[in-house]
């Protein structure tokens, strides 16, 4: 028996259609919804088996869902959640995948009344730069970090039910206040866009063919979609800032260091961005 | 029968390890001598099959072979070039493997005589953030880029003889003057490097489970080795200088966009940023 009768999944790209492929590969959900506003998305998602039936009709397409997840581009998630909490059954959970929390917390939190408490914002800290549901992965979740942050309205029941959607997926969820993720992801993933973009308009390309390893790690976020990060960049402005600010106070010091030719300081700081690195791993 | 009688390497870390793989593997040299100043990695070269004879005599070591390259780090590179170059054969070339070429032709320019003839700079796009012979890779050069770096006074011959020395390894050559290439480098190379150092600077430690592929992808350099990366930013000092205020202008405009919302300013400037980098590939 699945665990889930039916999940709808809204915005089958490659996130929407990773948790549906999962879904299925895991024998969770005995039906996955695929709604999109594109008859071609939702047909590659068809086409790759993330879903079983797809609908260009929200409102339709959640009635029957027990959980509903909101994986569309973040300036769009909090009104796509609004309008699936008013049209799924009162039984149902709805939660997202957005990589920004605050501003889709606080506007959900001001425009709905007893429905935000089956509410529960998600991130998973998954995915890749490339779009589209035929780049899904059936294992993208798999040991992954999932941070939930509900809503201070959001029930009990609704934060167990959208936790364990996740450990089923195989991720680890941890709950954060949204203000406090959107303060940590600005750092550990916005900025990292930032600056990869950063590097890569300043190369010359003529001088591509002298790149190496090192450049194209760097770089590599660089080819994610413009419009969802420039949304992300908007929903997380004052964090990111602040973010730049540090990183280009720390390229100010190590240039003072190269300026001054203080090996010694300099050494002392890759040394100590290497221990940070190593801590992570691979 | 073999390309080469003999050939010496100074210096069996990652690359120079791998040169010697890759020669023992393609059947390109009889014999190759590893020169270092630790036994111990000596040893593990050895181990690995990528020298025959080890030397911590450098004079002695190069003293029969036909071509030797000096694959150390970049600040010891000139003083034993120069060595190498008293010690081996008159009919030796000698090369090297370091990241930066400006200074160490300056130096050998002027330090040395009809010596100078023999020695012509190197500088293999490949490599790893790891070090030490035990992550020799036999084919670390294929389909790799090689800038060859002839000093004024190189002789065709040993442009010739360094050149097809690479693409005996399968690499590709392509000559640069050595300042043109550290210009080059400092935003290919040397500036990705010190940018990924800073991110990982600024991250605190317990946001690293936070952090995913974005994360993770444009901090991997933090982890090279900070005195070899040291030496690196030292002979490359004004370039990456230069690189450095190239980025932080881009982030500085990027800022500006930020707060002042010109949401397709922001969004062209992440587009033309794509575009670069899936000028690459990869």
């Amino acid at each position: 028996m699945s665990h889930y009768e039916q999940v709808a999944i809204v915005g089958v790209g490659l996130i929407g259609g990773s948790i549906g492929l999962a879904l299925k590969e895991r024998g969770l959900a005995r039906q996955v919804v695929g709604i999109g506003r594109r008859q071609e998305s939702l047909d590659k998602a068809l086409a790759v088996g993330a879903i079983d039936m797809a609908s260009i009709d929200l409102e339709a397409g959640v009635d029957s869902a027990e959980v509903v997840v909101i994986a569309s581009p973040v300036s769009t998630i909090a009104e796509f959640a609004r309008r699936a909490l008013a049209a799924a059954p009162q039984s149902a959970v709805v939660t997202d995948a957005g990589s920004t929390k605050a501003e889709i917390s606080c506007v959900l939190s001001n425009s709905l009344d007893s429905a935000s408490a089956r509410f529960v914002g998600s991130h998973p800290l998954a995915g890749d730069h490339r779009t589209g549901p035929e780049f899904a992965l059936a294992n993208l979740f798999e040991d992954r970090t999932v941070v939930t942050t509900p809503l201070e309205s959001s029930s009990p029941e609704a934060i167990a039910k959208v936790e364990s959607f996740w450990q089923n997926l195989g991720a680890r969820v941890v709950k954060m206040e949204a203000a406090e993720h959107d303060r940590a992801l600005a750092t550990t993933s916005h900025l990292p866009h930032m600056v990869a973009s950063a590097l890569a308009s300043i190369t010359p390309q003529e001088w591509l063919p002298l790149t190496a390893g090192g450049w194209q790690d760097t770089t590599r976020v660089a080819a994610a979609d413009p419009e969802l990060w420039t949304q992300i960049f908007a929903q997380n402005k004052s964090a990111v800032l602040e973010a730049i600010r540090q990183v280009t106070a720390e390229l100010e010091k190590l240039t003072s260091n190269l300026e001054e030719e203080d090996w010694d300081k300099l050494q002392a700081t890759l040394h100590n961005a290497k221990r940070i690195r190593d801590a992570l791993g691979n």
